[in-house]
């Protein structure tokens, strides 16, 4: 029942680019496509198995479309497994346009991830974002592209509540910002005590990949940089990382963005 | 150059069942194999990809085998392409002993995972508690296999640090380990502000699975429950979520416990 044009289509914004050519990407399961039709996002389609169209949850979303005029087609069991999902096709995905973002959409505090590649960690990140009140986010023009299946699914629908701009000039965007008055802090490994944070400022917090940290172009127009301290007295002596750590070299960074978030 | 024997013994321990079975486990890569040897574990066999074994890393890896007496195997580029490791083989691996750890070896403060399923999750909890010094870690008997290659790659190389037990009966260690006077305390969604947390007593601290939480019968044995507060002004009126969240329904886990250990 499902076209064989929107199988094709659908199964070629899995591709990135495609996916940007087309100002497109995919949400998967209840949960993602619930939390985008609250958040008012642009749905162009949903599609749904037809075997679970009389389940309560399906049910309230198709009521839901029908009553935002979303175009709705059903696919039968076969036709759902031609489908290339993240994981086994939940029984519902939707279609949507991918928002348009400016600089000056953003308000409050900015976190700026810098070359950070993991999807996983690029979902957790918008999703801690979200629970912690933060609704601006910055990318580097290096970051996994924001719309990879995994980072939406990792989201947790939290990709709809956030202002999350894919910057392609990441360097001039932060001196923008900086001249508008925001404060640049960056995450590094010898930095100073988290705790000192000035919270009162309009803060940018920046991090960056696991592997390379912050680039030297970033780094060298921090205003302040900030370590998240270990358990110096966990390790046997490691003098190459310094004191500040306990064994593990360096922490998840979706895990040390989320020690931020809750301090601040 | 690399024998089929071990070829095919390597294959197999990826595979839960004969992993239990041998009792080992396989660590990749150079960062893994090295935390492996400097904290002492138990290594039966280095496989190094023979066109890389001048590379200065590996050198210093083959001189500490050599010293400890380990056997080590060279293969080639297509042997290495034979092996089922969880991205391309990065030139070397080792196998492992899986360490006979029990709840006498515990000291200090605990976590608890109940019925956690990602392997991702398991690893980046394990390589956070590392990084904040916490040594003990018990399991229930549902989560995901501690030896799981994807949740080994997460430890970073933690998982040499700390004494992590695979439980075979989770309610009975965590009485065990209430009688000897340790206090249970549940990370929830409805709990009271984690800031009240007694940092005196000797601790065990819980997470339950992210979608269906601590389970019942674990529940009903904590002393006290605990919830990291979002921010409650940032979503729009979401009363089922009830005051305490974001617009987020909730935090990833290894975000939830990195949060917890830095602040105990």
């Amino acid at each position: 029942m499902l076209s064989q044009k929107s199988l094709k289509h659908l199964n070629k914004i899995e591709q990135k680019k495609f996916r940007q050519a087309q100002g497109e990407f995919i949400v998967e399961g209840v949960k993602g496509v619930k939390e985008a039709m609250l958040a008012q996002a642009n749905v162009v389609l949903l599609v749904i198995e037809k075997t679970k169209d009389s389940e309560p949850d399906f049910l309230d979303l198709i009521n839901l479309a029908t009553k935002n005029d979303i175009l709705i087609e059903y696919c039968n069991e076969k036709e759902a497994k031609k489908l290339k999902t993240t994981e086994t096709f939940p029984g519902i995905l939707a279609v949507i346009k991918q928002p348009k973002v400016i600089l000056n959409d953003f308000d409050g505090t900015i976190i700026c991830l810098d070359g950070v590649k993991d999807p996983g960690n690029l979902g957790t990140i918008i999703r801690t974002a979200d629970w912690f009140g933060v609704k601006s986010i910055l990318l580097s023009e290096d970051c996994v592209d924001l719309y990879n299946p995994k980072a939406v699914r990792s989201t947790m629908g939290s990709i709809f509540h956030l202002n999350i701009l894919e910057s392609t000039n990441v360097v001039q965007d932060l001196t923008k910002l900086q001249k508008n008055g925001y404060v640049l802090n960056g995450m590094v490994m010898n930095g100073d005590k988290l705790d000192k944070v000035n919270k009162k400022n309009m803060n940018i917090y920046v991090f960056g990949s696991e592997s390379h940290g912050i680039r030297p172009e970033v780094e060298k127009m921090l205003d302040n940089k900030y370590t998240i301290l270990g358990c110096p007295s966990a390790g046997y002596p490691r003098p190459e990382l310094g004191s500040k750590a306990g064994q593990a070299e360096s922490l998840n960074v979706a895990v040390a963005c989320g020690i931020l978030l809750s301090k601040i």
